[in-house]
């Protein structure tokens, strides 16, 4: 019986000002990647996140993110190890806190923005993730871009990795994401891509953006739901998996890599 | 036999600025309260002054503030009280994080500055700040101002409570400390200092401002490591304490009030 | 001939956080108070505002506020006086840069929030935030809450000062606001609204929550754009006032009291 | 008759947290470089510290920085071009508002710490930079590292620069700093510093690392005050200039290049 995790970023409101739609979003996914303060999120209102995610049955995983607000935490940030790994360590306590006190936990931990796309290919930040895991809990699951060099490292850690597929982005004929500077980079097409995704369930393949088949391996399946398209997409996408058979489950339920 | 807990502020850093002697503190006190992010403490300022303390045998306690590193969080802050639980309860859970990943715990809870103060009386705040305990974990003490009513609400909400003195204050008739605002709160003389928490351990007594003796039941004593002569009364103090039988021990290891 | 005129918070928009419709307000009000990164707004958000109210030839103030992102300053807090005053020319200096920029400028401040709650009752606070725009500017017109002490602090600091009126809040029976916290608060019907305010203009008076009538001298009158809800009231405002003959103008561009 | 101009960087303490010793080395350095807010600095201590500059007529420059409180701004950091170029123009407009409130003026810029390496090389940054100065005011003085790209990218622009070295610094042999990371690159004998910064004002050269004398124009040398040997470091320099005829005088006063 086939399953995959759908994931998506929750709890990215900071005090006064709203983004996305968590309620909505919840309905959608299995796993919930909930910002941790660094490059949203604020203790009140992430708080709120989990206990609507904790409600649901929805896995919870630690967004850590460098300590950038006005970026978003898209900044590349060329953060020392020592204090890249006690950032991370800090943010993880923190939403292990607050999911203590609603009851629910702290399952994985998927970094956020910029700090995710560089430690898929930099090791020294990488082990600078790696090693905050490693030391807080090596039960934590992390969330890994599929085929990038992240994946061997923390498992070498000897870290359980999630390899993620994102569902509205063209890949290269390498199997990785195509660059959001290229035209073509995100796809918009709910059914091509609810295609896509199912294909990739099935098969293990993606087609790339040259027309060739590439292998990719994905336990978890990133959406979003910050706009009504990605929604719409998010929605598209799990109908069609469940229509085909496809079981939804947080991967921190089931076996990862 | 007397016993007595020695407290102070540590892992007041911030980033490239440092703040107080914390391995000369350490060597005097048995509870540590350290700095949380939020009036002081970078993640990887606050990890070395948990390793330091764990290295030490000192108690850890999360020395929780209003969010306000620019007024070190000594400004009165009108935080709702949703917000003001929740950012407890991150503070604790970001602290027993960096803890937990250096082999330590954290067994307290002391708010800093303006929270302290506030809550010591502002019933409303109080029990934002009991509720993040409540919720988060029942089994860490509340460091409370002695003789303020903050003692019997944190009691009744089932909290073990932690009466504490301050060594170089003057106190009021009432048996409150005497404002910082007026000539004599502040004392300087070490030996003075010295003789009156002895008597404070040995008779449950100390002398107000006005000369009348008062009731002061104290589980710990709040000294400082800011500068010289703070680490000389502290050092002083102890040695006081200590020729006279005293022993110094973290009041996480014996009994509360 | 009569005039008034109308004025609204802008640039409130933060990072990736957009808050309120500036483009649509900008077609509303006469006056722009632009968050100078305290409360809201960050640098690149601010300059479109400006940029944006300049094209317009909508005045620019500087609406400076407590240093509170995640409280979006609507937190009281007890700010030092000397650290208020270089806090608010801080702000309105940052602002004149980012203005000048564009060929703009800034002639008049507006506190937020709830720094402009407090002045217009707190004679420290106020004179902290008076004696910032006179070593600054004491060209600077301050917005004052009508009918508060404040307006007779400022003037006798030599400002020129700006009565302020809200045009969806009920007014006391002495003039002043009636507290958020009490139902009936918050007027919602823009048709009353309006006509509330035409009275206030042509007669000088508005009807308290009591049904007197009392006296009320504005230069200005505040409107919010931040919903689909408060548009429509503002523009339902402006369409009443101009029908009935009233101009529309910047106080900066004629007399203040 | 031969002047050069000696540089610092104050106003670097923030709230609690003290840094540098800003009344000591006001005494020999004739530019100040002033913390902004965005690396170092609040509003109340920089006003401090632009009033004891002004005191001492001391030209001032706005230290401008990446958003990077707890990185202290040696952080690199990857921010787009609009959003740099409104930080650049937010800080030097705080701090001329700060300066124009006790009577004096910003009369260059001097970007701080992974901000001035960047851009040193960096084009797309770089222009970033010089735009801020160019809509603001062009007649700001920017201070280049001498030897490096920026100085003709600033001068296209229309900016007049100002040339700097560093005293502490080895240079390699194509005139650039010799990076932190190798052994040999910063300086500590007061003495031979001297020398060097006097060789370098007479004859305009300065030996390499390998032994190799090479040209460096400079306007002006920067010198440190965070620490006792630091300090003894620029008074010997000063003594030395002095002593040997040599003026010391704020570039800003004089020609740039």
């Amino acid at each position: 019986m086939r399953a995959i995790d759908l994931n998506s970023d929750l709890g990215e409101s900071f005090g006064a000002w709203s983004m996305g739609d968590d309620a909505a979003i919840l309905e959608v996914v299995s796993s919930a990647n909930v910002a941790c303060g660094f490059h949203a999120g604020d203790p009140a209102g992430i708080l709120r996140t989990l206990k609507a995610a904790a409600d649901k049955g929805v896995a919870i995983g630690a967004h850590v993110a460098y300590p950038d607000l006005v970026g978003f935490g898209r900044r590349n940030m060329d953060v020392p190890s020592a204090e890249l790994t006690a950032d991370v360590i800090y943010q993880i306590g923190a939403l292990q806190g607050l999911a203590r006190s609603v009851g629910a936990q702290v399952s994985y931990v998927k970094p956020h923005g910029a700090l995710y796309n560089t430690i898929a290919h930099d090791r020294r930040q990488a082990s600078a993730v790696i090693d905050a895991l490693v030391r807080l809990d090596p039960a934590l699951k992390l969330v890994c871009l599929a085929n990038s060099p992240l994946l061997d490292w923390a498992q070498q850690a000897g870290l359980a990795c999630v390899s993620e597929a994102f569902a509205d982005r063209a890949y290269t004929a390498e199997g990785t994401l195509v660059s959001r500077a290229r035209p073509g980079a995100v796809l918009h097409d709910a059914e091509l891509i609810a295609q896509r995704m199912l294909r990739l369930v099935n098969e293990g393949v993606i087609e790339a953006e040259d027309g060739s088949t590439i292998a990719l391996q994905a336990d978890s399946i990133c959406v979003h739901g910050d706009s009504h398209g990605a929604l719409t997409i998010a929605r598209t996408l799990k109908d069609c998996l469940q229509h085909a058979g496809v079981t939804i489950r947080a991967f921190s339920q089931g076996q990862s890599s």
